[in-house]
């Protein structure tokens, strides 16, 4: 028996390798001396991961089940994470292309090597491991089968190391446990702990990480040139990670979000872990490129999709967030009782944005500039004391304000193929949440209603749970399941950072969860340079891009602060940020000084079947083409089709199918038309201004484009002229090279359709 | 000013007096010299309660709206306990009788002086004390008024205080956030330290409260031969309260059950505290007709009234707790996924108790037996792994086990008369309950059932919270409310004890919320003459009383253990213990062989227009007599009457309306007959066997009776002969005086009938 195990040991100790399709990258796992899992990792022949721990750390008083293993010493009650012998070995190919139901492209094709790796301990507990080795990076998981000495099962810590080979430069955020809004920071990685406090910005709700740590995803760069990206894939029934870090010792560490109770995770076999990931490229484009993430997640749940759609948006919500108007209606009440409290009695303050002269003035803008849909936050009661008491019942999502005529601003915005969409701010108590989602989710069936931005601000009820914490996290997945049985689109504002399950549930549209346009002035010039390379691997970030108005003073004369960011940066964003669910977040009357720049958002695209990253450096600049997809642009069509036809109820979208259409075309060949070829391209830059050349080697050869061209004035400058543009008309091909400029945090914008005889 | 707040402070240290209404009962209250409230009670001129502290000491950092409090110093952000001037003295009188639902008479007088004190503090805080002096005690509480500097505040501690005399005899059980499923200790107070550690006997969820303390409500005596009872009424959107025992300076003082995050109580002005209640009574037996915490609660909430009703019951149960049958329903999972593990493949291990076959054996018993209802237990799917998993997911509460046909064992009761009674076990998890009540609730409506026995077994989901925390104390009444609205009733196990709530919602029509008839062989004797003192003070326990087998191994072979009280023990229970919710909980086959004591039970009434409580002492004995309500017998007839007609779908209750009719009644009579006059008598001793005389002049003079005698044999014994009795038939009448015997833990029970010409 001893020899046996010996035997084993020295065979695992050998090691096993699996090799990505390519061959480039190289992945070793073996048992140490104890017994304890192993792996590291290698590109074209040198290591990017040393030998890492892996494994958890079980808390194993208390637990059920643990009674069960009375085996000590290594593979003892605590141990996921040594006493290992390997019990079975299984190797796969898998290769296969796949349609996203809305994407940065139409074919998306996930091509790895597996291994599946069976460890068991002497006292009966079962671990599988499952590496899945890509050409751009590594993932991999823990797997509890149900034949097993564990059945429930705590855990205290997880284990898993990535251990690197120098001081890398990285992009990070401090590690919480509520929070993902601040700004990245870029340093190398030993000088994280010094600069962790001032990184640490204040929010309604934040919980710092006990230890040294940042969050996933971390994007890091070796001095050889190397990108390399930790993140996590499929969080589902799980906390979410941080990544501590050991600088001694240049190691990062899972460090999980406890729930209330101090529990990081608790299991009930048969289950598995998310990915851990390691995204490795040569190249900054091909970070932007990977799918990851996406490919790491469990195809479609949903059979029917038809209803599933992007949406062009405007809202009623910059107003707000600005202090020019108010979500609340009244300032008679020092608290409000939902239920008890009579607003129909109270006395209005008069600066209630969500009013109805307001929504249909809104309603008017977008329709007339052929977006889809119209969000209106601070429509229900509750708004006076929402924030920051930690209320449980603060809002039932169903009662309007006395000023918002719900069926009415419905009937009036599909009367002009605007849909309105749904706001259920929960102020972070999903319990209150929870107990009235049916209803307001049947509300929304009701008037027609197919999509809702819902809000997390605040401390979580129940309480001492947080944002990332395994509670919270199944909320948030019970949230996306409801409203896909209801045929609703859900876009969650400070819910926790998406890890690809758009892939599985594509009506989870968009997501905040990153520092977004809603931080202003905070927001640092170069931020939206990183996002592509963190918080978007995950999903689509409703950033709520095209601010024009960077002087805060003309909304609040109170607030002497200023965007800083150039129109054209602005511009840019909607083509460089992929999301499906793309906003125009200013004032319709800071648009109308700009129509002409304002026509780039309501040309735009928002869904896609190829996207081509034609420049990207983390924390410099990225540069993006995207060619539209046809489906898509159908749907608009039959909008406007619906439209022509005077039917109400019906999507708009219709702006960007008339770019696409060509706007000399006549209502006759609306139906049926074909769209002619379109590209677009975005750039954008962090506090340095840059000059960029960019090859239109992309487009049909022997073909025409016009081209329209945003850029900024040469005498454009984040901070000194930031709504300086010039907008530049010319026909080029697919050998044309254009030169463009880039002020400091600016960026341009090009549309490019095909010239027809 | 400084003159002016000293005058206040003179004229408020003088204090306010309020007498009870016979001006027995005296009540001072007064500001000590930091401007703290403090109140004393007496009785017939003798101190009761000694000058006591009162009100709240705050959590002030991180408390949103405390920082509009500058002030320090007595009066300080912190304090609700000090700092305040008499701002408004209000007195009032209050007399009215008010008819409950059901319950221990038809008529309830509600009748108290009243003095309601504001007090200010210089900071802006207001908090009233409200008074309320009846007869036999006092009641107070707090009150938040909306304008005021608090709007949002948390309870750090609250002061409230009972300084008592001397060190009295008390009934009590330890201090838990998480269960009251104790046995009592009696003891002087001086030695509750020394004998908790042996009074916190195991439970399935427990949290010792980390001062020696005991719970509400405290039932203790004077040297003096004076009852006072410290309890609590209207536990409403506030945590339940223990009482910390400060021996040294015979002292109580309120210690409130913390939340996750250790608060003891989240507040949002308008609000009110509980009431905290000191009851006076110079005889235990006025302790049992006190309708004090009654009198307390609010009136009925509910509009219609009319679906609710008294229910005598049998269950699929019994068998489960001894371990003769299982909840669950196979052997073949090592964890349960609902929605994944599929049971129709399953191999049933063969000891589901909730089969087809075996539940429709009971529904025929309950039948024959003129029963209201059969409670079945492990209907539903889940049951392999509910336990000590704190598994999230643990049941859906609509999916029977493959070989329980819901519709059809419905259907079949129906045909009989008898309802099903639906049962919920949480495991805890309210999250999980809440997630599925609707859908739940929905199903009981469709197939007709119309009451629900809920539990609560296990640690609380939300982690952290506790049993009686806020948070939680608010789920049991959102489940309330909701089954109000659906017209169900609720039998809640495990869940807080009731404090009097029923009168407000009187489809509260049972709770458990105490060691019950489940802890078999660990009640000690004597264990149920205690309770009418403490647990039932807030409202009716289903006690699930009438084990006639106490030889455990009958049941279990290898449960060698004994119950420890005689059949005569367990009919006395159904007149000494009042709800409108009783069971016969033992098994068919165990009655078959005494269906002459059986007799009683069924002949009992649930529901009564009068009680008189003819002898008492805490932990000792008890003996009360009770007239059935005349209305409820009515119902019962309904049911008879739609049997007679051969309707399906009809209450049953058959048995204590013929008993009352008199058996020799025909069929033809039935519809229209009035009853014959009925009383009933119980009586229980505690380990000590008693001999008792009861005079019968409570009967109506001149009116011969039948008296039907279920009493202890003389050679009776708890521990060796606990199924021996004898029934004595007798003519009575209002002059009659009757001895009985009760053996050790034993006791007697007496139908009485109106004998007609």
């Amino acid at each position: 028996m001893l020899i046996a195990a010996v035997v084993i040991s020295c065979a695992a100790h050998a090691g096993e390798v699996l090799k990505s399709p390519d061959g480039n990258l190289e992945l070793t796992f073996s048992l140490g001396e104890k017994g304890e899992p192993v792996y590291s990792l290698s590109y074209m022949g040198k290591k990017v991961i040393l030998d890492s721990q892996m494994g958890f750390v079980l808390k194993y008083k208390n637990t059920p089940g643990m009674h069960k293993i009375p085996f000590r010493g290594p593979g003892g009650p605590a141990s996921l994470f040594d006493g290992f012998e390997t019990a079975d070995v299984k190797r796969s190919t898998f290769d296969e292309t796949w349609t996203p139901v809305w994407g940065e492209e139409s074919e998306i094709r996930n091509n790895y090597n597996e291994m599946a790796i069976t460890l068991k301990q002497k006292s009966g507990k079962v671990m599988i491991i499952r590496f899945r080795l890509y050409d751009d990076g590594l993932g991999f998981r823990y797997e509890f089968p149900m034949e097993n000495a564990l059945t429930y099962f705590k855990i205290y810590e997880e284990v898993t190391e990535f251990a690197l080979t120098g001081d890398h430069t990285a992009w990070w955020i401090p590690g919480d446990y509520d929070t993902q809004e601040y700004n990245y920071t870029e340093s190398r990685l030993s000088e994280v702990g010094a600069l962790l406090e001032k990184a640490r910005t204040y929010n309604a709700s934040q919980s710092f990480v006990p230890v040294n740590s940042v969050q996933t995803a971390l994007q890091m760069k070796t001095d050889d040139g190397l990108y390399i990206n930790i993140h996590e894939a499929e969080v589902v029934d799980f906390p979410t990670a941080n990544l501590e870090l050991k600088a001694d010792e240049m190691k990062l560490h899972v460090w999980l979000t406890p729930d209330a109770e101090g529990v990081k995770g608790r299991l009930q076999a048969p289950c598995k872990s998310p990915w851990r990931t390691v995204m490795v490229t040569d190249d900054a484009r091909k970070v932007l490129a990977s799918r990851l993430i996406l490919n790491l997640n469990e195809p479609c749940a949903l059979d029917d999709v038809s209803w599933i759609h992007p949406v062009k948006y405007m809202g009623v919500w910059w107003e707000m967030i600005t202090n020019k108007s108010l979500w609340s209606y009244t300032n008679d009440f020092p608290s409000v009782q939902l239920g008890k409290t009579d607003y129909s009695k109270a006395k209005p303050h008069g600066r209630h944005g969500a009013n109805n002269e307001n929504v249909r003035r809104y309603i008017d803008f977008a329709a007339e500039n052929g977006f889809d849909a119209l969000l209106i936050e601070g429509w229900n009661e509750g708004w006076e004391d929402w924030f920051g008491c930690q209320k449980d019942y603060v809002f039932d999502f169903v009662t309007p304000y006395p000023d918002f005529d719900l069926p009415g601003l419905n009937a009036y915005a599909h009367s002009k193929g605007i849909r309105l969409i749904m706001h259920h701010e929960t102020s972070s108590s999903t319990v209150n949440y929870e107990r009235h989602i049916d209803k307001a989710y049947d509300l929304m069936n009701e008037y027609g209603y197919d999509a809702v931005k819902s809000g997390y601000v605040g401390d979580i009820i129940p309480y001492g749970e947080h944002h990332y914490s395994q509670p919270i996290i199944n909320h948030y997945a019970l949230c996306i399941k409801k409203a896909a049985e209801k045929h609703i689109m859900v876009n969650a504002h400070e819910a926790v950072r998406p890890t690809g399950l758009c892939r599985t549930y594509p009506n989870m549209i968009g997501n905040e969860s990153a520092m977004g346009t809603e931080f202003r002035s905070d927001i640092n010039p170069g931020h939206t340079t990183i996002l592509p390379f963190t918080r978007l691997q995950g999903g689509p970030m409703d950033y709520t891009p095209g601010i024009f108005e960077m002087d805060m003073s003309k909304l609040n004369p109170r607030d002497r602060s200023r965007m800083r960011m150039t129109i054209c940066n602005q511009l840019g964003l909607y083509v460089t940020f992929y999301s499906p669910l793309q906003m125009a977040a200013d004032l319709p009357e800071h648009y109308a000084p700009f129509m002409d720049a304002f026509q780039f958002i309501k040309d735009v695209a928002v869904d896609w079947d190829k996207s081509l990253y034609l420049a990207a450096e983390p924390g410099a600049y990225v540069v993006t083409a995207r060619h539209p997809k046809l489906s898509t642009l159908n749907k608009s069509q039959e909008g406007v089709a619906s439209l022509a036809d005077g039917k109400k109820d019906a999507l708009s979208g219709a702006a960007r199918f008339v770019y696409a259409l060509g706007e000399d075309a006549t209502s006759a060949d609306l139906e049926g038309a074909v769209a002619r070829d379109v590209w677009y391209v975005g750039g954008i830059t962090d506090e340095s201004a840059r000059d960029i050349t960019v090859a239109l080697d992309f487009l049909q050869p022997k073909v025409k484009y016009e081209a329209v061209i945003y850029s900024d004035a040469p005498d454009a400058d984040f901070e000194t002229n930031p709504q300086a543009y010039t907008i530049t008309r010319k026909t080029v091909n697919s050998k044309s090279r254009l030169n463009l400029h880039m002020a400091r945090s600016g960026g341009f914008a090009i549309s490019l359709r095909e010239i027809r005889k």
